[in-house]
């Protein structure tokens, strides 16, 4: 039985650039790519891309080099998909939403050969080669512009750009053959930074094996059929579009690419292409809703209340949960059959939850995270959710102490707070570091803020926890309010009554132990460049606070008002 | 990038087990197994499973020996496709449909060390032990019998028995912790023989992770999306059921187990149980489209003609194609939107063609077997179909002559011939052994039998190569009339008009070079234990005959006709 030899037939590295191969081959007259007034089958791709990565292999890349890339969610980011790792190379697509400085901080990092870089972003890049050149680093990098296909080249023919590679290179028959068949499944595929705001950066190394198998089960967990059209308003940046780059070249459908996420874009797109699929996050459900192209302000309200709205719109709503340690997808909300007989607001509360472990994982569970041992399944005892299995990232590059700190105790220890329902499926309460103890009870900083989102006053809240005399810790919330509200003339009496109001509001809507004991207005929160809150800053400013009965805005939170960065954008988490 | 080692967390070995505990950690309410009064949720099944593996290695049971099991698609048979592999065995399911003698030849090959029986083989089994006894091979195996649950024992309490095991099986979470994490994903899972009828046995191995791979390539070729109720009429036994025992556990679907396939068990069950799934081989095409129980004659019509039949009665088809070799599924028949527009009678022969290679293979392509190379995509020129990928056998056991000639070329030849039409759609045309060259023209046995099948009369039809002078060989039809036709006194001169008929038929329906030049009218085909045809032996008796104008039947086929086998059974081309 164990004398039987693997061989070409029977042992196939695992990696989903296959998936283009087999695109081009089981769907040729389908079209892969719509933007705008280009068009692309698979076949088409398939070309562009074998040339590309010939391209890069007369370019000196080789196995394990670093290709960066800053660009929207236009084709060739798609293609660098494919072609970058058919070199044997990884990718590393870098969030458009950051600034010079952290997208310098990530280029030192990672050390690109290759840096891609968008038209559009053209000041922005002048500006991180300007910070790299008072470097010491030696990034000695080939710096690539990407120009429209269907528009006017404005470029000096002396500047490397994209779509020359494409048109140069010559892919030959043995080369070809090699591009599809990695040497090792392990081998990494692309370097995904989870952040690019500290000192300290953390770079995904994400391998073939897993982007392969989260691909799948990013299929599976969305029931996605054959050849969906599929419209980009996640940003493929962002842990390679939750993998469905390659799951959409799997399913042979159609990538409607847009350069910027607007209402317009999204309705025009969904009418002319007869798009079956697209991927929210909690701002593009708001852009939908108001219908407001450019308005791009940022507000994670409780998922439920969102879902509904955007379901009434004639959407299907799937939720699902990932973090760009797990490749993407980790949790998908399977739809039971017998919620179909419950009333719309308890489907949409169970629609809200994260759901369960998708397909491809090999486990999923809920740990105590000081004994390490599996919650009771009754919905309300919280730990912290545990994930083991091949789509689970290699590690962070060059960061023993992180990767060492992820996979404690044999799994990846997300840092994401949960319960498991007696059905099965998971529901996330916090954040582990965001959890506030209070007198020895857990609070979930984001079960407050749920509460504090159902006041109509409330636009944005987030809650973090201050020191308190007696408790150790209680609950902080610092709170938008909606614009009608702030701008009708209000004064400092008036915010001192809205402070007391939402904490008489809490008091009436959850037990007393969680509520807020100061609540801070602020005209916007601070977000890093996923558009995550700043929690952080939040609890500098908390420290610093004291319990009273009169709020008075400290010196420091309008020091920080003044810091805050001004970037809208989605939130990573999925 | 290359230091980042593979831990515990981030590299589980691939296999369909390990998707028995997500159900029943995912899918804890739902009902996993139908099967008459008898009912079980995943939690159940996970625990008997869990029991019936400790009792196996109690037993002794170790990693790589084999566990045969004959048994129709009863709850049994499902569980052991988990719990024997849960003990590191491999599990060996038979063909109920085979004879003592043959089932004797295949426990001599895979000497396993336990051997289950559902009771209703008693008889069966008691011929194989009896013929085993006369044997040197020191076949030392414990026979197990199943009993039903919810039947009266009427067992000895002394003999060994199913439920007994799990019963009695005392699974520590230690050892349950060692049941899903396999230690080589490339061990084998399953051992399946694809014909037990010659000397020279073929058990396909294959490995755990070959099967996790075809599970979700099937999962996604059939968009089978979450909680399906599966109608269990495809035999397990075969290719584990084209590998849906697993996937349908991966979905948290239902099994619905039937120890009979006739139409009022199936219309039953599909009416009781709300059925979404189920497998059907022309032959389960026809109980339904006869409605008759316990009718089970094979008819193998061209597949358009029945799935059009079927169609009308409610049934939404799509065809796929798959052998043993490639762990089942190899080409799904995906739909393609166009399509819609066609009308009906072209849509079924786009739906009866094989389709594209499942996600899972690495690659599929069809290749002259002179040459090696690919065909052109014209839908017109004639190759062999060959595929790679994790999926395909490791090999044949104990047969290194015939895996080393499978896996020629670096490839899994299928041995079945076929084109690819423009639209990457493989369709089969017929097995490369079945191909007849007169006159240096390639004749597809299939093509043919597919126009005969269209004459009226016809209910059977099998095509072979016969010797012929000039052409070097010509082909010669087996025929067996519909009864009505035969049963109005049918005399021996009737019978030769009918051959006249029969070949002036196809001269208005295909290419004279094509057309046979002999007709056998038979009253039954022989077939194996799967129910194919048994071309060779239609060949052996071909070769005896000449080409005349008066058509005598040769004594040689009398006596073929007393020695073929009743076996009425399923197709093994799925």
């Amino acid at each position: 039985m164990d004398n039987l030899a693997l061989c070409d037939a029977n042992n196939f590295p695992l990696t989903p650039i296959t998936f283009l191969k087999r695109a081009a081959e089981c769907y040729p007259n389908r079209t892969s790519i719509i933007y705008g007034q280009t068009r692309f089958t698979w076949p088409q791709i398939y070309d562009r891309c074998c040339r590309l990565t010939a391209s890069l292999l007369s370019l000196n890349i080789r196995k394990n080099d670093v290709v960066s890339v800053l660009a929207p969610n236009i084709p060739a980011m798609y293609e660098m998909h494919f072609a970058v790792p058919m070199a044997g190379a990884v990718l590393n697509p870098l969030n458009t939403r950051l600034d010079a400085k952290s997208i310098t901080t990530i280029l030192r990092h990672a050390q690109p050969k290759i840096f891609c870089i968008d038209r559009s972003f053209e000041t922005l890049s002048r500006e991180i080669l300007h910070l790299l050149s008072f470097d010491d680093s030696k990034l000695n990098m080939l710096v690539i512009f990407i120009d429209e296909t269907d528009f006017p080249k404005t470029i000096s023919s002396n500047e490397p750009n994209y779509e020359s590679l494409i048109r140069r290179g010559e892919p030959t028959s043995s080369m070809v053959a090699h591009m599809f068949r990695v040497q090792n499944e392990h081998d990494p595929i692309s370097l995904n930074y989870t952040s690019g705001t500290t000192a300290d950066p953390k770079g995904v190394v994400i391998s073939h094996r897993g982007a392969y198998l989260s691909s799948l089960g990013a299929i599976m967990g969305w029931e996605m059929g054959t050849c969906p059209v599929y419209l980009w308003t996640l940003p493929m940046f962002h842990c390679n579009g939750w993998t469905l780059t390659w799951s959409v070249a799997a399913r042979g459908g159609t990538n409607v690419c847009i350069r910027h996420v607007t209402a317009s874009e999204i309705f025009k797109n969904i009418q002319m292409h007869g798009v079956t699929h697209m991927c929210c996050v909690p701002t593009v459900f708001n852009i939908l809703l108001q219908g407001k192209p450019l308005d791009l302000s940022n507000r994670s309200g409780p998922v439920e209340m969102l879902t509904g709205k955007v379901q009434r719109l004639g959407f299907h709503v799937i939720h699902a949960y990932g973090l760009t340690e797990a490749t993407g997808p980790a949790l998908f909300c399977e739809w039971q059959d017998e919620w179909n007989r419950l009333p719309e607001n308890q489907q949409l509360k169970l629609k809200a939850r994260q759901g369960v472990g998708i397909l491809t994982l090999a486990e999923t569970d809920v740990k105590n995270t000081q004994t390490q041992e599996s919650v009771p399944r009754d919905g309300k005892t919280m730990g912290e959710i545990f994930i083991k299995g091949s789509s689970v990232m290699k590690g962070y590059l060059k960061n023993p102490k992180a990767t060492l700190e992820a996979f404690k105790y044999g799994w990846l220890n997300t840092g994401d707070i949960g319960v498991i329902h007696p059905d099965g499926h998971i529901e996330i309460k916090d954040r582990s570091k965001d959890i506030i103890i209070s007198g020895g009870e857990n609070i979930s900083s984001v079960e407050v803020e749920n509460v504090l989102y159902k006041h109509h006053k409330v636009k944005e809240a987030a809650v973090v926890a201050m020191p308190h005399p007696v408790w150790g810790e209680t609950p902080c919330a610092f709170v938008v309010l909606e614009k009608g509200e702030t701008n009708q003339g209000v004064r400092e009496d008036s915010l001192v009554t809205s402070e007391r109001d939402l904490i008489e509001y809490c008091r009436e809507n959850m037990p007393r132990y969680m509520c807020p004991r100061k609540v801070v207005f602020l005209e916007e929160l601070p977000k890093n460049g996923n558009g995550k809150f700043l929690k952080p800053v939040l609890r500098n400013i908390a420290n610093g606070l004291v319990v009273s009965d009169e709020n008075t805005v400290s010196s420091k939170i309008v020091q920080q008002r003044k810091e805050k960065r001004r970037v809208n954008s989605l939130t990573s988490r999925l």
